[in-house]
């Protein structure tokens, strides 16, 4: 490949193209200086670092220059000099500038002064341009790139499960319908129901909230699978913490154990944290002095411990014991509020907490059944300022046991055969886990609303780009 | 991480082992032998080579041995030695067994004897239990590392473009709706259409054709994206080519010209074909021995030589002096058929073709017009067996030659503002291409079937698991 241009983030690299002719491409930041030099800020969106471009008033035309305002993108080239000035190493004496689009400075959104990121919000298709939301999305990148690298490194297989589903048996919330029917003037039996068997797939169909039971299907063939794709919850929360559309991360694993479980997703949140912190140094820093100046001692702050394992039993008498006034009494049987999981992660323990051994009337049918007769092996991992931010357990891998729990739950196992038989045929111990990957990124940027961490949110009534 | 047991793909490498005690867990394959000593072939997913368990008949009880049947699960523990046998290197002499899970040889589906593909698929649930299937999601995950690898390698972001969508401006086929309105009893309007302000979004809603117009968002922020999600047809196309729902890897570039875009198509392609060689040989040798042993040679062919680079007038003049007669008749104006790319490819010239500068009349609104008011400047990547595996083009950034072509079309772009103010603000020359992720595992892994490369495939008629 030869491109003719050199990216910015390259260039601040490249000491060794000090004195050479270089071009480079990208949109103006800002523009300031006298009537003998002028001064533009050059950014690509490689970096948050803007390249210095520097125009002599002698070699060019006033006129030419006109349309070099915020927003417009340039075609530059022009020496790569040591630069003299404050914040940057190097810079560019332009010697030919072409204007490949302007920007009109009274209709162009992004003036130089700040927005809010609601108003940002109403942008989103150029809100990626500032430094806030390109920090963000490079960040959001680099931890995607973790995610799938630590678990090929591993030795685990990607899996792609499937988006739209016939079944619901997770019940984790309400769903999206998918359909080709006419909604106006659908098919209906004699009874006038709606004749599913003329939709597309011959019955009824909705977007999935999980991809784990089809992971475990991977995990007792394959292993060691992981998935990491969307879901979709048609939750009415308009919260600064739900998505109708959010990208999850599942790994499931043959032969894992609870413990074996809990040791994983130490060591993959770990991983992301520490991935991110070597490879967005600028763009973290930069949240952290512009947002949440405790960010970056937050990040290294998970890193530094072994995460706090103790089981429900022991945090409820902890919390029972706390001083603090809770909006939501604590009692053994209650779910956790996110109040409670931060107290203890924030004000008891001072890092990471890996609560286990829940009640099973408030987890999922299929975790594997403690011999107490009340609890089951889940674990949650507790984080400071997001409270949970992974769900996971060991599976109930008896088949009796099993479907036990789900007819006390009567849950319907009609189209649910298939996840059966992983019990019927070379069952297997095996455990797994969630992340919801927008918590990941809101933890490790330190937005504070997860509309902020997902180029085109799709919320209750939002599904604008 | 300390777990007592140790995969399988790894224990063949692990030669300072031999002579230790190890803990192997897997599934049984098959099992033979005689009355002094028994064989169990051991798989676990991790690697298409299954480990030698020796059981020998003085340690153990027949009774003991007898779950021990195709497709149970065991829990083994014994000293690796150095293997006699043909086709293996070393093998467990086993001191304990432990089954976790029997499989019934009277209902268990996956017995040692072949099983076609189509009863296979009716089996999705098991089938990646089989060699075939565990070498075809090995080597899809293995291909879809080396297309994050390959994009973080060269500095690009990975984008999440959504996958509900309001707008449907592409007009790529057939969309699915996504709705939580009460099917059987909608709210209506007035005048009795569907009230979809009563709807999730306040709109009417569908599942994603692409997500390039949002990915061209994030090239003309970020400089460098690519996406790789679920995009969905609702065509109903019964044929093993057509999926509903299916992985697209989308690519924009923010300052490439359609060469630069040709470049990157063919590094890219050879990369992940390369990457797949370099790293899931086993698997790809046993798919060229099972079922098409011109596999491994198609595969080293495409990396091999330069793609072929020529417009669509040059192509539709071989064509029409060719020697075979096509199906489709060929002239210029004429979209080509598969047979069409396929002679190229395979009968011309004999590799990879990438054909440029198509009819406008068969290409999308947002191609890059060419001066000679007929032909825009799109690309598609011919590979032999395939067809059109990549379809790319650069976009016309004109805001003005844009907005001409989107009126001659008649395309609705009431909701596209944010699409046209790309051209508004800033506007660049740029750049992107598309390819169907499940194309490409089918040339790598020499599949004939698309449903055999998708772990869960959605089809007209069929959402099953």
């Amino acid at each position: 490949m030869a491109l003719s241009h050199i990216k910015i983030v390259d260039i601040f690299e490249r000491t060794d193209l000090v004195g050479s002719e270089v071009n480079v491409k990208g949109w103006v930041r800002t523009r300031r200086g006298n009537k003998h030099v002028q001064f533009v800020a050059l950014n690509d969106g490689s970096s948050i670092k803007s390249l210095q471009i520097v125009i002599d008033l002698e070699r060019f035309d006033e006129e030419q220059l006109k349309p070099i305002t915020t927003g417009a993108s340039l075609n530059v080239k022009g020496t790569l000099v040591a630069s003299q000035g404050k914040g940057q190493t190097v810079e560019v004496q332009a010697t030919e500038i072409e204007v490949y689009g302007t920007a009109d400075p009274e209709s162009y959104p992004l003036q130089k002064k700040g927005h809010t990121l609601e108003f940002l919000r109403e942008k989103a298709h150029l809100r990626m341009r500032t430094n806030t939301f390109g920090a963000v999305f490079r960040i959001r990148h680099n931890l995607a790139f973790a995610v799938h690298k630590f678990f090929n490194d591993k030795g685990f297989f990607y899996l792609n499960t499937p988006l739209i589903t016939s079944s619901d048996a997770e019940g984790a919330g309400e769903m999206f319908q998918v359909t080709t029917l006419n909604v106006k003037i659908p098919p209906r039996t004699e009874k006038g129901s709606i004749d599913y068997s003329k939709d597309f797939f011959g019955k009824r169909t909705s977007l999935t909230v999980s991809g784990q039971l089809e992971g475990e299907l991977g995990a007792t063939s394959l292993g060691l699978i992981y998935t990491f794709g969307p879901t979709f919850r048609a939750e009415h929360s308009n919260t600064p913490r739900h998505l109708a559309e959010f990208w999850m991360i599942e790994p499931e694993m043959a032969f894992y154990e609870i413990e074996d479980n809990m040791d994983l997703a130490e060591e993959f949140i770990k991983y992301c944290v520490q991935y991110a912190l070597d490879h967005c140094r600028d763009d973290i820093e930069f949240l952290n002095k512009m947002y949440d100046n405790s960010l970056i001692e937050r990040l290294e702050g998970v890193l530094k411990d072994s995460f706090v394992r103790l089981t429900y039993t022991e945090g409820i008498a902890i919390l029972e014991q706390a001083k603090k006034k809770f909006e939501f009494p604590v009692k053994w049987g209650v779910d956790l509020q996110s109040e409670h999981e931060r107290y203890l992660v924030e004000q008891h323990f001072k890092r990471p907490v890996i609560l286990t051994d829940y009640p099973k009337d408030i987890k999922a049918f299929y975790m594997k059944q403690n011999d107490d007769g009340k609890t089951v092996r889940a674990m949650d991992v507790l984080f400071p300022q997001i409270g949970e931010i992974i769900g996971g357990s060991q599976r109930e891998e008896d088949y009796d046991k099993l479907m036990a729990r789900i007819e006390e739950l009567k849950i319907p196992m009609k189209d649910m055969w298939w996840y059966l038989e992983t019990r019927k045929f070379g069952t297997v111990p095996h455990s797994g886990f969630g992340l919801g990957f927008e918590r990941l990124v809101l933890f490790v940027t330190g937005m504070a609303n997860i509309r902020d961490v997902i180029a085109f949110p799709r919320t209750v009534g939002n599904a604008e780009f």
